[in-house]
């Protein structure tokens, strides 16, 4: 089994680089058909006629595989993937083919007053493109506990 | 075909409200499989000795189904629900069963300085259960276009 943390085990500036993922065509259609059924994620010809000028995937569904990424050992928290709130932000869409791949930073951590051996640890996790461009930033809150 | 608004139609204050949607435990642990493959989302046993104690949706799920409910008729933005960024906050577990709607209020309106026509519009779009109690509270930041 891989090496998972618990709060007292990071440190702040910590970085953590999750395995890789292509998003197809397909894919990308099959999701915004179930959740985000709008011209530019779904079909190719009417999505070159919109701000997005071509296909692209929706920001919901960039942020459903950067979480997958992330519970599959991009964030090894210990105690799981546990999300009270985040900011979020696309800075330029994902097309078709792109591999994404995600690195999250530990930003902060900060142990609860009220609840010991509890903390909310905050990380930056950019997911970006094949060329190493960001395709979306997500500051997340993520619960953790501290080593028994 | 329903009314849509261009951001020169909105107003601050201005509310819309969706449709609801109703969320089983197969279909939380089907998204839960593919994104978020964490136990307190795949099953009810697990899930009684996590911090959930029972199974709860993806925070990501809970996301995906307010895009569609969005997307179907609650924030009818002429030119499409296009989001920037914005921040996410989920103050309570969204548990099998539950019945899903969402009401978005209008918080801002800011016409772009150098794409005259363009506008960024904030809303805070509120998740509520069946009991009325918030489930997930977004505040987004969505591209919208003036009326030619």
């Amino acid at each position: 089994m891989s090496q998972v943390f618990y709060f007292d085990d990071l440190e702040i500036g910590q970085r953590f680089v999750s395995g890789s993922r292509t998003l197809g065509a397909a894919e990308i259609k099959a999701f915004a058909r179930e959740f985000d059924p709008q011209p530019f994620h779904l079909d190719e010809v009417a999505a070159e006629k919109t701000l997005f000028r071509g296909l692209a995937a929706s920001g919901w569904h960039t942020m459903a595989l950067t979480m997958r990424m992330l519970t599959d050992g991009g964030m090894p928290i210990a105690t799981g993937v546990i999300g009270v709130g985040g900011e979020i932000a696309w800075p330029r869409p994902v097309r078709p083919g792109d591999e994404l791949r995600v690195e999250s930073e530990v930003l902060e951590i900060t142990p609860s007053r009220s609840k010991p051996g509890q903390a909310v640890v905050t990380v930056r996790s950019t997911t970006t493109n094949q060329n190493g461009e960001a395709v979306q930033v997500l500051t997340a809150k993520l619960f953790a506990f501290a080593r028994r």
